[in-house]
């Protein structure tokens, strides 16, 4: 990364924050020039061969400098480099990638990306990439992997791997056994320090992430967890079951894994032990995989309110359309109701059209103001802060206030009523139902997420579309009812 | 928490991914008990003295029941339960935490909680609470605290404590420095393993996340990082210099804390050491902050979409009103002006009347369709996957993708306006002004927060009330227009 932060002494080798923003701008700017040369040798296909021949020349530098580039990166720098190129430019920083990296790679990038580099990978390849792999990072891979190549490295596998891995493509995506890992160093508690000491000497490396290691019994029970700090801090002749701790954090592998996140977040975790039923140890989670859980989690609530899924910003336009198109429709059936409901009103109207323009004022603040209610709510219930105790005093609160802003919003909307319609009457019938209608939105704004989480729905996405529907029918009904009966 | 899983065994008390939940609802429940017995002391105020003095002890015994209750939970729990509670309960359960938990307490809870709980401590009760603290915890309260309660506890920090407090306080709340510690464990790299053992034998504990340990020279430049994993593998013997890693991330305390959440969640980290500009390290970032400041903003950025900042639920109602009220008065312009150019298509509506029905349709499809967009946009700049290079390819991508929609939807609609208005013009003007102001959306939604981006502003919050507008506004017009030329 010498290029990139040009600060750094030749023996260290220092990680920046900005480094993979900075070199996706270079690779951009590589990727240019080769698409430049490219379009030469193109136009003047029939040209000299000399011409031919320097732009080749051109061409493999400008590639050995990207190759360059690209692998003296950090896995997780050089798959965000891939997940944000177009599908073309990928393909071909992919196959720059040296096959040593390529096991982390597929490893790092998102689900949307990772489909695309393994289709462009001959078997061999992939084999040799996924061979090395643990059991729960290859039962992460497997649904994209052919199956022929799953078959193929799982001959590889001890016995207890294998079973591992089977274990592991057991449980549901979004659980604790889906994110757990396998890597978990154990000990017994009637040891001393200093053998633990000793057997970790023996040991290549500690897994990632290790902050404590495990007490079980001979059946695998868990008893305790001995954080590295009191093996440390520790004398060596202490035994082990004098200073492990018994008041831990122990995840059942069933477990959502987004509750396992909020576990992670308020006790300051970094690893946590998985048990099963009868408190056997079965395997850990660890906060790199939890922060991934957090961040997929904000990224799909901020989505789903949108009404897509997860979309690669680079994907093939027909997948963009199937992702977007189905909640579109509905917001378009939803407006078309409202719609039909207001032309039943075609009459007054006609009489006062000036009713028409204002319309759309009550039904889209009703809209925005239950938004405001539903962002809040849903928020509260993501971290678990609404109870059957609480709901009806946040209900309460919620009208009270929505009430007191629909005083003043609706005093300024009366006032633009009557400058454009010039009728007071028309500006109190603009008052009274948008009040009415914002209360609306903030019923509904509480009501629906808290009833569809209760049912095990996510809070995010139905609710807003039946929010807007409900502000918007009620709304033009409202205020176009209202005005059939003062104004005509 | 013996009450709270009743699965334990005497011995291992073991936490539970919802043990927060669980005992939010137990202590609601007893609230709501007390609660009862004190509406029933008060309506029978003039009673007889028996009942009254039954009812006391009932009271007094919630009380010790929710004391037990809440003083055995996990601080971050506690904090989780005031968080959840109206403020005049809230109130009642901080005088039953006792004052041991105190400063954990104060540590854990969010900041529109905090300063009310500040308020009902005494002088002498927050002084005994925060003198305890490390300079970059009394740093992050100090601006809730009295001025001579920090005054009083700086008095009994040492010299070397006093010029960190000092520099903490100095450092932006969204910067690197605001959210590092100084728990540093440094050793120098001549020694030997076996003597950084020994010295780590010395500490009472190892800091929180403690993965690694520093290696600097006598001016505190730092050298390296010696992770507790090579300690504890490598034999005694070896010397610091030949087992420290110098491949790692080092921050800079004006780094903003976003783009060091990005790279501890990039590269999988549970501590990085911040230097100064000299290479000095002058402290470090743990994950545990890095988790919050995800979360944070996540939330910050969910609701900022809604036009708000942070709120308490149990906020008093005028807090809640000058929260809410600023955005939805500015929708209310947006909603006006946009009213006003429909409303200079008078003549044209009163002659079609159907018109009126169908423009909000047109409005609403383009506002959600570029708000599909600008969702992607706005997740695609927050990892910094958008540059120059690539962001007319994304507009065009955009374009071509909401074109495609637009066909399908557009059809749909004409269907509808056709059934509504039995006008087959009226159909064809319909879906030519929605293809267009879907179009129009798909524009705003990328270029928008990129712009805003640019020039460093938050591109959710004003990018969607421009989104709105734009789409409103030229909704109305085009339809309008194209009805008055090819209608009338």
């Amino acid at each position: 990364m010498t290029q990139i932060t040009p600060d750094t002494s030749a023996s260290i080798r220092r990680l920046d924050p900005e480094d993979a923003q900075q070199a996706l701008a270079q690779v951009q700017e590589l990727l240019h020039r080769h698409e430049l040369v490219e379009n030469l040798v193109h136009r003047q296909e029939h040209g000299d061969e000399r011409a031919v021949l320097v732009e080749g020349l051109l061409q493999r530098q400008h590639e050995a400098e990207l190759k360059e580039l690209v692998n003296d990166l950090h896995p997780a720098d050089i798959a965000f480099i891939l997940e944000s190129l177009p599908n073309a430019e990928r393909q071909l920083i992919w196959r720059l990638v040296s096959a040593e990296h390529d096991a982390d790679v597929l490893l790092e990038v998102d689900d949307w990306v990772r489909e695309s580099l393994i289709e462009a990978m001959d078997r061999q390849d992939l084999v040799a990439a996924t061979e090395g792999m643990d059991a729960d990072e290859l039962a992460d891979l497997a649904p994209d992997l052919p199956p022929d190549v799953v078959a193929e490295v799982q001959k590889g596998l001890t016995i207890e791997e294998r079973a591992r891995l089977i274990e592991a493509m057991g449980y549901p995506d979004d659980s604790v056994g889906g994110i757990m890992d396998f890597e978990m160093v154990r000990v017994r508690d009637d040891v001393s320090l200093e053998v633990v000491l000793r057997y970790l000497r023996h040991l290549p490396e500690l897994p990632d992430h290790t902050d404590q290691i495990f007490v079980v019994d001979r059946n695998d029970k868990l008893l305790g967890t001995l954080t590295l700090s009191s093996l440390l801090v520790n004398e060596p002749e202490i035994e082990v079951r004098a200073v492990m701790g018994t008041d831990y954090l122990s995840l059942s592998p069933l477990d959502s894994d987004s509750d396992a996140a909020g576990a992670f977040e308020r006790y300051d975790l970094v690893s946590a032990p998985v048990v099963d039923d009868l408190g056997r140890l079965i395997g850990r989670v660890t906060i790199s995989e939890v922060v991934d859980v957090i961040r997929e989690d904000s990224d799909e609530q901020a989505l789903s309110r949108a009404g897509m899924q997860e979309e690669d910003i680079f994907a093939p336009v027909i997948m963009a359309l199937k992702n977007r198109a189905p909640w579109l429709l509905l917001n378009l059936c939803t407006a078309s109701i409202a719609s039909f409901v207001a032309s039943r009103f075609e009459d007054t109207v006609s009489t006062i059209v000036m009713l028409a323009f204002l319309m759309s004022i009550v039904a889209g603040i009703g809209g925005n103001s239950g938004n405001q209610t539903m962002t809040l709510i849903i928020r509260a219930l993501a971290v678990g802060r609404i109870t059957d105790k609480n709901v009806w005093q946040l209900v309460k609160r919620e009208m009270l206030v929505t009430f007191l802003v629909s005083l003043v919003g609706s005093t300024v909307a009366a006032v633009f009523a009557w400058a454009i319609s010039n009728s007071i009457s028309v500006a109190l019938v603009m008052m009274a139902a948008m009040i009415c209608n914002m209360l609306i939105g903030a019923m509904i704004g509480v009501l629906v997420p808290v009833v569809r989480n209760r049912f095990g729905k996510d809070p995010a996405m139905g609710s807003s579309v039946l929010l807007t529907f409900a502000t918007d029918s009620m709304g033009f009904f409202i205020f176009l009812g209202l005005a059939t009966i003062f104004l005509l």
